[in-house]
């Protein structure tokens, strides 16, 4: 892979590994904090993986926030999807006066919201919660040529890399992706394909539609787009050139932000997890800093998931994107952090361990 | 079923079924949210037996608590678990230090955490935050004949009615109930094979024991526990009086007590499920107000649940009760409610809906 972007290299050079000293700690606090061993089972799991993470066995997590990109794609003049087009927009507009799920759940859960036009096709009003950065008014049509210029991509990645350090500049510590975009599940299942080499068949779901004649359709023009392009999986800028969109470029750029910062990207969904496959390609190690918040009901998000070796903490059946999978998660995830930095040891609360078994080397047989 | 107790008699009688019309309301508020159908998976059911909770398509959800309660169990005598039983008074003080788990989730998610001392073995000292009703000094040996007399049975579940209303009277939508026992595994398994019919070996689990010889012990001391006992599984009290334990009895009450006041309680795992069942068993109608949080790890947790016909929210592979499942799966449960609510419809946000399709009758095909 090569870019002309320092800021992409110099992001790609900075990702640490995971702190292996920092998780090897946590993993022996764990079996001295006051419960049976494994007791905890996923966040015991999270709770070591946000050890290497934060370089500490007592893991502190501040402010949480979710990047919300939105972005409109070419593809949809192949009537790949149940909504128009011009959705895309009145959506954003719908989170910015807190009316869409994202914006509910942001609320209620206490987190920021933060909204990025990256590519919406129409005109959207000025708003001081929302960035404009339109490096297109939608992609173009991905099943008869590229969705956009290798210049185009580099500079969606470059602002994911910029807003996801500016957001942990202000003191957030766990950043969720969010998406909006009509047509944008037809470029993830072209991802999702290409680099797992899975046919579109299985990465290929409803989307918003809802007959089979359109999801076959759907699966036939995801096919066209991957032939018409042929993107080299182990180029994350040719994938997203070829069959990305706007928003998921900013999206892989957030996730390579966030692990050049050391700080945790929360995957949402099935577009969230194209993002990064995207960034996974462009650096490996960013997986280190990638949690999955949840399996969508979206055909094609498991195989994404396989694909970047993720096992999601929520399987609540939604296929919302928005973020919506991943701020569910969130309480969850500061919960595993809480657990392991918070809880009282057997000596320090004075509770009697189990007695030592002998057949056993200490872990407890489920 | 017959009780000595008005008390009892009484809940039962007040307990009436979730409102279908608000449950009607809330379904078709679903399918004007700015969302596709369904596309909130689990959050739509979950927010429907809210509106059939509180009578109303815009459900609100006030204070949150846990009601955990501890209690210790003669079967220990039969070496059925891995720890000591001075561990469950340990662990009690372990609740009002800060130190475990469910303390250390309820200061995260902000919840108003409850302990109480069903019947502990050993004496405790007295805190602002600690209950003493100390129904017994632990159960009598359930294998070896009756747990508790008829009387203790009735007053452990009019004391969880009193607690459950005077905790919702404070300001309390959504009550966990949460368990501490050395040994109450045991008594659950009993529990849940008498309600189900299904045997000790399909609803036996290692606990906190390790070996596979300390799971088949502990699978005949269940079957042992059944045959002496020859629990009635179509009466509450005849279960809890020969098979439960102070804490599971305190639990049942408190699950009645929040149906009766149409509020919400969020079962944790096999312990708080096998106080359900003794609910249920006692006031079926008492279904319609519990959401099951999760399934536990423990070997049985399935079969309870089915037992109550719920399925579980979260499944994160944990097994470590008091509370700890139902508080994680909290947030969860506010958000359904919150997106219910408070989302925009179309009309409102100004969104364009799909297009209608002649072939479908208005339901996703997903």
């Amino acid at each position: 892979m090569g870019t002309n972007s320092a800021k992409i290299r110099e992001a790609i050079e900075q990702i640490r590994p995971a702190d292996v000293q920092a998780m090897e700690r946590a993993e022996s606090r764990q079996l001295n904090l006051t419960k049976p061993p494994g007791s905890l089972g996923r966040l015991e799991e999270v709770s070591i993986r946000l050890a290497g993470i934060f370089g500490t066995e007592k893991p502190v997590i501040g402010g949480k926030a979710v990047i919300v990109a939105a972005g409109d794609h070419g593809v949809v003049a192949q009537g790949v999807t149940g909504y128009p087009q011009e959705v895309t927009a009145q959506m954003v507009l719908n989170f910015l006066a807190g009316g869409a799920a994202i914006s509910v759940l942001c609320r209620h859960l206490g987190m920021r919201q933060v909204i990025v036009d990256a590519g919406v096709m129409s005109d959207l009003p000025s708003h001081p919660d929302l960035r404009s950065l339109k490096f297109g008014r939608g992609t173009a049509d991905i099943s008869q040529g590229t969705a956009m210029t290798r210049q185009q991509a580099e500079q969606c990645i470059e602002a994911g890399i910029n807003l996801a350090v500016e957001v942990i500049e202000s003191g957030i510590d766990l950043i969720a992706t969010g998406d909006m975009g009509i047509g944008n599940t037809t470029a993830s299942s072209a991802i999702t394909s290409a680099v797992t080499g899975i046919p579109p068949e299985e990465t290929t779901g409803e989307g918003t539609g809802r007959t089979p004649e359109e999801l076959q359709h759907k699966t036939r023009i995801v096919r066209q787009a991957l032939e018409v392009n042929s993107p080299d999986p182990s180029d994350g800028l040719d994938l997203l050139t070829k069959v990305g969109g706007f928003e998921i470029g900013v999206l892989a750029g957030v996730v390579l932000g966030t692990a050049m910062q050391r700080r945790v990207v929360v995957v949402d969904g099935f577009i969230s997890s194209a993002a990064a496959l995207v960034a996974n390609a462009l650096c490996p190690r960013a997986r280190d800093y990638m949690v999955a918040s949840h399996v969508s009901a979206e055909r094609g998000h498991r195989v994404a998931l396989t694909g970047l070796g993720l096992s999601p903490v929520l399987d609540l059946g939604m296929r919302l994107g928005e973020g919506t999978g991943a701020v569910l998660a969130m309480p969850i995830i500061e919960s595993a952090a809480a657990c392991l930095s918070e809880m009282a040891t057997f000596a320090e609360a004075g509770v009697s361990d189990r007695d030592p078994d002998p057949t056993s080397n200490g872990e407890a047989t489920s």
